[in-house]
């Protein structure tokens, strides 16, 4: 990175902290300040096809929200790039999670998420354009 | 995009052809012209952790390569993004595959998985830096 992008970077790790902040808060007001609200954004969660806009982007969180009572991150390994306005930050996510549905109240289930998530700056606030998650060790 | 974005979609479209091409035909220095050759090259092959580094990726190419006797890319949903010098690409990746190992000789399987792509253009040249695919369905 150049030395003006090596400045960007703290923005962009606040961006991406926010963003995990509001997964595990459940909170999807929170969600949506991180997202770019436009037709160019996707997310591929764990598992899932791609899906792309913005409406379709929150209705998964919103699902995903619903379906998850408790989950918490470690992040390890976090390493963001910047590019002129753009930024992708990749990690490991170490999750610890309940998962929804009475009959597993209260147990606890751990996962390992590798994860990219791509970042725009528009009039001076990184916005989230891409979150892909995937299993490590599923296939 | 703007229109000079828009101008610039065939190129990436072309440098991300080449990287398919390049799988399918397991050769590991086509491979190499498609990726920038850094530090900050990352690939998340599916079910892997992230490999950071060109030396890392470049010999995951070739263990994969090594591995795959035949591999055929059916791609669908392709849509290029471009913001400045930074582009990316995703897609679903619609694969039929000979996994190795000679008890398995001839068997195909097939699979989908969900793929970004990520380049950054330096001196006119669109670079591979990121791609991360995961299974579909998996999880």
């Amino acid at each position: 990175m150049s030395p003006a992008e090596h400045r960007d970077a703290p923005a962009v790790q606040a961006a991406n902290a926010a963003f995990y902040a509001a997964f595990e808060q459940g909170d999807i007001d929170a969600m949506a300040e991180v997202w770019e609200h436009s037709d160019r954004v996707v997310v591929t969660h764990p598992g899932w096809p791609t899906l792309r806009g913005w409406a379709r982007v929150v209705t998964s969180w919103d699902a995903i929200f619903r379906n998850t009572p408790y989950i918490q991150f470690v992040l390890t390994n976090e390493v963001v790039q910047v590019d002129g306005d753009v930024a992708w930050v990749t990690l490991d996510e170490n999750i610890l999670q309940a998962t929804g549905g009475a009959e597993r109240d209260g147990e606890l289930a751990g996962a390992h998420v590798a994860a990219i998530n791509l970042y725009v700056r528009t009039r001076g606030t990184w916005r989230m354009v891409a979150h892909h998650g995937s299993p490590v060790g599923s296939d």
